[in-house]
């Protein structure tokens, strides 16, 4: 099929509206998603730019997958720059917006510019057009979301903000129908500022298939190997991420009140098994998924989707608090004010360290959900001391002549796993190109807790560097085409690749997928670099280097980061942390670089 | 299917034959072939055993895929203990043998004991027996094969001894009716021991296949990968493996006079090239093989088989001679002989060093192609110097009180690339479990200097022991399947997944795959930690750790092997070189040591 992509830029300011293609050879060199945005993204990646004053786009992306009939495949991604880090950033989502917009015969948006007063960008079918959206400004998520479907109806496409991405919080999500969040690195505040306050999308064509033969073969043996895996039959449909909880801690990483102890025993309160008995009400997932990872929950009258384990944790122990009663609401509150969970609890329980040690005065004290509650509303309505939370904990520590109590790489706040006992993890926070991020990283925690696709010891140093390199390879890849995480848990790059040839008919082997992975990261790397973001920054919170655990399974380790730091150089050749030219011309970046740098 | 194995097991000293059977659970823990042969050698492998006594038997097995018509995958493999190395072994090759013991219903022949007289021994579809060789003892390996085939047939498979084996030189090789070579480790030696001089198979029956139009769906797929790999679909069907010789000289690895130097330049009169342009009759190959990476040569009137790119270096350069004349008929005659080229040639290099240096007198000197031609046939029919050199150059070395000049690991000799250039090489001699072997050792070139599947720098040393323990890994896995390394750069371990699920309808995994290799290499480990070969012999000869280069690309370069050897250790998790009784339990090696230990 090889066919060329459809663009859609649409420029917020003017209201203009064009069509143009890109050749399918340049997609295919980035694959589509996280990759193909970042290429596009290249050309606004210059030191001092501000993402939210409108010259930086939003670029959004389906997968070359997208709509095809992939059940973990039908994932979007949005690439810009972000506000909390200054690095380049991409985030995705399941949802039914990607495919939508395929089906109207796009497979991709540029979103430039700035509307004067609040809008909605509405594709439908053939007819794009920005509608006013006073009446919706200010509403949370979830109303937002409801006054859309009146209108739009349940299949439509959503993807909107909340008050948080309203009022420019560094860390405000996107949120889509289903209440899944485009959660880390504050895509909401950069469609804020250009005063889109949400994307409808309706397409009623088909997404064409290159082999239809191919793909139901390719698709009926990933479905063996997804049933056949432990974590994909059975962990995650039975209780989501928040099984992690229980492993986490006994592994000896379960950070508690801002990473200053882990967790020990067996008797937490706020379990992934305790979560399921009390609260969960039902699963949810993506249209066809197998793995149906998502929950709602209730508690007192508050349902909600989620939390994930990485919620529960930042709204919870991280800030001292252990009932799940406190926890899920909290969860629920990020969710419909549009705030990602991980950077508002770490913001949070960065405030609560600096207030217990007397360096800066808060009204958030550990194990106080009261004062937790108000605060998320006063991040998201940027009142009082929320005003500065909403900048993130970098800004919080930094004003107050303490950066060392800000537990972030990057500006990005860390997710709640300790890197003491997760040597390769660190590695993975140190390096993630858009910070401190558990994905973006390369999710270590697989390899080293949960032994996938192979148990390689969490305190073990050595080999890291590899391992940390290749899984962010594969991670770019996925995010790329763009499917999900939890299904590479099961499927080899193999297998994407020949899902990828039934659909598209490209020829792109399972290697050939890695080393457009490498290419992809490489990339993200140079445009890090050009906006300052340098090797200084691959750095961690001293906390994880220099003060030794003190429970737990991992007592007396801290992150061998120097050591970690070099084998990853030598194994990406980056000497020093550059890429080198060697490296930039064998992935064919060279040639790239009057087009995209 | 899942279908139990037949073995065949013979015991030579009593003449009697039965037949009993191996249940698919646990031949599918070792996948078959190398694996199952390991296991099954494990009882044999104990401090002080003579492989040539007639106390150890020779396991010859299939693996899973044999005979199910994959082009690749028609191997089998032969497991012992090397007289050269006093290691476990094992060796495969193309050609019909296994394709046709498993015709005649048979996947696996245990022979032991000794016979009085030199017999063949025939198995004739049910029909098993020992037929008197007194004719065939003292003959050449063509002139076996032709009155072999004169009384069999041409569709019989055929793997016979020469003279080398005959004599117990420690590194005869066993050939195929195909000229082929299981080359390495002294195999040959062990069955002349037993007095056998040939085995003959004609299998009539059919081999089953579990699923044939998966098969014919991932047979298709693959060929369209090696259709596209620019090795298996250029480079090698257009010169074999000398291809190697530019690659590896503009490299700075190619090392000439026993490792005294390498060759730096493009004007070789010995290229891939110049053999191709001058010698070469035709190609040859594996029945249905794309690939057809054999090749006839001819000079004055010898014609033969190879020589390979290693038969080539260890006949030519690494004796001083560059006249493909000399080499030529050199490679041919080892072959008539029945002993490995490399060892041949190592052997006989080390003698001309240490008659360089004036330690040991030899009728061999650097560059004298005739006296060479002398001393292999001296060697073979151990006679006068030869009788020595029959026994390896760390023998040769050792006796002389100079084993710093023998080119070995383990006892065995190193084949034409100096590690000095390509790090990961060196850590994957030093580890090898037969010894100093290219294939065994996991072939780290295929990274480092081919770029398959991705370029590593051969100079860099960090993140080596993850490449090489992989590599190995995977090694061991296309050993076991028995299936061509050639084919497994193409074809990832998804691919050989799928081909085993459809011929056999066990579901292993691309990664399940993987960690069996890993259970493989770790077994083998363990039985020479019984034989007494310990970490002390991770090791490479002096020169190569103390030495620099002194010329070419990689000028300066030592290896630096107690980092590699740190890195591949904390890899493995064998810590100081020992499985450590968590690995051994994780690789459910606890439970086969009660059976196999």
């Amino acid at each position: 099929m090889t066919k060329d992509w459809n663009v859609l830029k649409i420029d917020l300011s003017s209201g203009i509206v064009k069509r143009e293609s890109l050749s399918y050879e340049y997609v295919r060199r980035f694959i589509g998603g996280r990759g193909l945005g970042a290429a596009l993204i290249a050309p606004y990646a210059t030191e001092g730019v501000d993402p939210l004053d409108g010259s930086v786009p939003l670029v959004l992306a389906a997968g070359p997958l997208t709509g095809a009939g992939i059940p973990s495949g039908d994932r979007f991604s949005l690439s810009t720059i972000s506000p909390l880090t200054g690095t380049v950033m991409d985030t995705n989502s399941g949802g039914r917006l990607g495919r939508s917009l395929r089906r109207a015969g796009s497979d991709l948006m540029i979103i430039s510019g700035k509307s004067e007063s609040p809008v909605v960008l509405v594709v439908d079918d053939d007819e794009v057009r920005l509608e006013g959206a006073l009446d919706l400004w200010g509403c949370t998520v979830s109303e937002t979301i409801l006054l859309l479907t009146e209108r739009w109806g349940k299949t439509a496409g959503m993807s909107v903000i909340g008050p948080a991405g309203e009022n420019g919080v560094r860390y405000a999500s996107i949120m889509t129908e289903r209440m899944r969040a485009m959660g880390r690195g504050g895509a909401g505040a950069v469609m804020g500022s250009k005063n889109l306050k949400a994307m409808v999308v309706i397409g009623s064509g088909k997404v064409p298939v290159h082999d239809k033969e191919r793909l139901k073969v390719v698709l009926e043996e990933s479905n063996r190997w997804l049933r056949a895996h432990p974590v994909t039959s059975k962990a995650l449909p039975a209780l989501g991420t928040p099984m992690l909880v229980k492993i986490c801690t006994r592994a000896g990483i379960f950070p508690l009140r801002n990473f200053q102890s882990v967790a020990v025993g067996e008797d937490q309160a706020y379990t992934g098994e305790e979560l399921a008995k009390r609260f969960t009400v039902s699963s949810s997932g993506c249209t066809g998924c197998y793995i149906q990872c998502g929950r709602v929950t209730e508690v007192d009258g508050s349902r909600g989707e989620g939390p994930e384990y990485e919620s529960l944790w930042a709204l919870g122990p991280d800030m001292g608090i252990e009932d799940l009663r406190k926890i899920i609401p909290a969860a629920h509150r990020c969710n419909e004010l549009g705030m990602d969970t991980i950077s508002a609890g770490g913001s949070i329980a960065c405030a609560m360290e600096l207030a217990q040690r007397d360096i800066r005065p808060s009204s958030a004290r550990f194990s106080d959900a009261g004062s937790v509650m108000k605060l998320l509303d006063d991040i998201a309505y940027r009142r009082g001391e929320g005003d500065e939370l909403a900048d993130g904990s970098l800004a919080v520590a930094r004003n107050a002549g303490a950066v060392q109590y800000a537990m972030q790489v990057k500006g990005m706040e860390l997710p709640g796993y300790d890197p003491r006992g997760a040597q390769g993890q660190g590695l993975a926070y140190a390096t993630s190109n858009r910070g401190g991020c558990h994905l973006r990283g390369g999710y270590l925690i697989a390899r080293e807790i949960l032994g996938i696709p192979k148990k390689v010891h969490g305190t073990q140093v050595l080999g890291k560097g590899g391992h940390v390199a290749r899984a962010q390879d594969f991670g770019a890849v996925a995010d790329s085409l763009s499917v999900c995480r939890f299904a590479t848990f099961a499927l080899a790059p193999e297998y994407w690749s020949r899902m990828l040839h039934a659909v598209t008919g490209w020829e792109l082997g399972g290697e050939d997928l890695i080393r457009t992975g490498e290419r992809i990261i490489t990339l993200e790397r140079i445009l890090n670099l050009e906006m300052g973001v340098g090797p200084d920054s691959d750095s961690l919170p001293p906390r994880f280097t220099n003060e030794p655990l003190t429970e737990g399974a991992c007592t007396g380790e801290v992150v061998h980061l120097d050591d970690l730091l070099a084998e990853y150089y030598a194994h990406r050749e980056w000497p020093g942390g550059i890429p080198s030219e060697n490296k930039i011309k064998e992935l064919g970046l060279d040639e790239e670089r009057g087009r995209v740098l």
